[in-house]
């Protein structure tokens, strides 16, 4: 059985939020483009991840018409919670960098592009299998598919665009790539609970006994998560353990009181720094976490995705409808300005907090030092406002 | 021959800038001491060491009266210039923190405190042998020696004070102490040459082949740094060598210029942060280098000193004046608090520009995304203003 053979300008791998809100940004500025992914929607609505959008991600989905669910439902936070020496010392965002973030789940994110691609008629084809990408370097690149119904097709677009995720099939494809990476020496144990929230904005906690963050979800459900060892296995962590270890790494003289509840779902997650250089080869381009993944502390991934996304949505209006295709020449130093930008602040927030396994008393001692140097000053608490809500778009 | 001896209110071990600038201050506060040092006063005054002063150091030395020669003499810097990428960026310490450093060697501040502690009858006894401190705990603590001329002496004092530098004879009375360290993989190789300064500045410059620091000593004389091996030797690097070295580190397409000229001083200076913890015990008590040595990065060893001893003079008037002897127990914290911050902030400025041998080229990268963050943000440049030029007094 012959292919089905589908043309559009931009062929895009990968249908979660990097690949659909490109799709979406492309559809503003008049460009057609055809979103394959090979899990299903209710898959990917049911991954859960970290829920923490700067004010240009949030600017991003509502000013380009995805939706404003992220106002109504989301949760503004103005500032965050240092939390060390057992004292709590916030750093104001609204004060310091004009900014907030939002709690908003990545789920939700996913939703509300998902909605909106199908309320504009997007041609997103979840649920596909055996994909590949084929002639990248040529006038015509193509992605081969099967699809959900099991009939194979073949889409031939002038760019492609890789958003396939940290484990990217793409990414094989740009040629003379270099691979950037950082290992750390600790995992974080997260937990869902039922519980209050025990506070308004999210608490990164240094303790002796290592890094805690006291997040939330609703007002019956929180989110948590403690440094661990990298092999730790959720088995050995009874409820009862989890909960000591938390309010221990919180405990302190200002008598913090952390709500508990029942846990229903625990997992372990990887720390790993990741980035690929150049983000492109010929008429491919990569997207998000298949050209970069940093450690959650900090909350830089999906908001690194969405930066990425907004860079090339740019850049293809310049090469589709202005028809400079040299302007693509320009995707990787902007996008990989940014990138490196938030591996060190991620690097940061993770060194600033965590103690690993083999951390010396020097250095224990010097973290202390350093957050009291980050939070005693204005100027501290302003250089990590600006990093943690964000540095303007495009840089 | 029975020693002879001498009473006195506070006995101090070491006549370098700490134990001479707080001899001054407990005489400024009507308090009499007594400065013992092994070293011969010119042997010190050949002593060269870093020259960058914080602007409290500068008005500790212009207020309390030592001397205004510093500011006739010495160079007000407003900022100072980080290079990297072969770009300058300068950091604008008076637009940012409201403060200046000053360029004046350590060896003028020395020469100042000693003509200041003779000016005013001071004694000082410089060229003393078998040096050894008794009785820390009791209520007369001692001071054991033989003078420049053969004679044995002892002094008694109610307060015994370590200001010998980093091979402390005091720190091993400090009973109960622990000890801090960081080993870092890499020192400094320094020169001194008759050249024409090429900035107004410092440079601290960041390259693939290492740091290196442009400073100035004089219109003639320059002083220059380059990051090397702790183990290479002054023997292998002839001055075409050195100069080929710097000119490739500064090298950029700006086409900065490094003046060159004859090199009549090459030493290699180590690189170890060290504290040690309490900085008491009964009636001793550590300042400056007996207590803690910072890496050069930065230039706050001899600002630590000082900063010290101001807390030390403050905390000795209510002891031996208002006669609270209970003022003694808060030396360690206060001087401490200031002690971790400019461990942190040496350690900071140290990893974001240096290389060492096992640096990752992820880590490289990451130092650009750093170093970009800092410069391109005034939050980022406040907050390294404020570290460089120093925090507040007390803190």
């Amino acid at each position: 059985m012959a292919r089905a053979i589908t043309t559009t300008a931009v062929g895009i791998v990968g249908g979660g939020p990097a690949g659909l809100m490109l799709s979406h940004l492309l559809h503003v500025a008049g460009i057609e483009s055809v979103v394959v992914d090979n899990r299903l929607r209710s898959e990917i609505e049911h991954t859960h991840r970290a829920g923490i959008l700067e004010h240009d991600s949030v600017r991003l989905l509502v000013e380009s018409g995805v939706s404003d669910r992220v106002l109504r439902e989301g949760r503004e936070h103005e500032g965050v919670i240092l939390r060390f020496g057992g004292a709590s010392h916030r750093i104001d965002f609204q004060a310091l960098a004009g900014a907030s973030t939002w709690l908003y789940p990545q789920t939700d994110v996913f939703i509300d592009l998902a909605d909106a691609r199908a309320r504009d008629g997007g041609d997103v084809r979840f649920g596909v299998s055996d994909t590949d990408v084929v002639d990248v370097t040529s006038h015509r690149p193509g992605i081969l598919f099967t699809d959900a119904s099991g009939a194979e097709q073949e889409i031939r677009c002038e760019i492609l665009v890789g958003a396939d995720g940290s484990n990217s099939m793409t990414r094989r494809h740009i040629a003379g790539q270099r691979q950037y990476y950082r290992e750390y020496p600790y995992a974080w144990f997260g937990i869902l609970c039922e519980a209050p929230p025990s506070a308004r904005e999210l608490i990164y906690t240094r303790s002796e006994r290592g890094f805690a963050l006291i997040s939330q979800r609703t007002d019956g459900i929180q989110r948590m998560y403690f440094e661990c060892s990298p092999t730790e296995s959720v088995d050995d962590w009874p409820e009862d353990r989890i909960w000591a270890e938390l309010q221990a790494r919180l405990a302190g003289p200002d008598g913090f009181s952390l709500s508990e509840g029942p846990i229903f779902e625990k997992t372990v997650l990887p720390f790993r720094s990741f980035v690929c250089e150049p983000m492109r080869h010929g008429n491919l381009v990569l997207a998000g976490d298949a050209a970069h993944t940093v450690p959650p502390t900090g909350a830089k991934g999906l908001n690194l995705a969405l930066a990425d996304v907004a860079v090339l949505a740019d850049i293809l209006e310049q090469v589709l409808v202005k028809r400079d295709h040299s302007a693509l020449d320009q995707y990787t130093d902007r996008a990989l300005s940014r990138v490196w930008k938030a591996q060190h602040f991620s690097y940061w927030m993770t060194t600033m907090l965590h103690r690993g396994e083999n951390i010396t008393e020097f250095d224990l001692r010097r973290q202390l030092g350093e957050l009291e140097s980050v939070v005693n000053s204005e100027a501290g608490s302003a250089y990590l406002a600006h990093g943690y809500t964000g540095w303007p778009s495009g840089q």
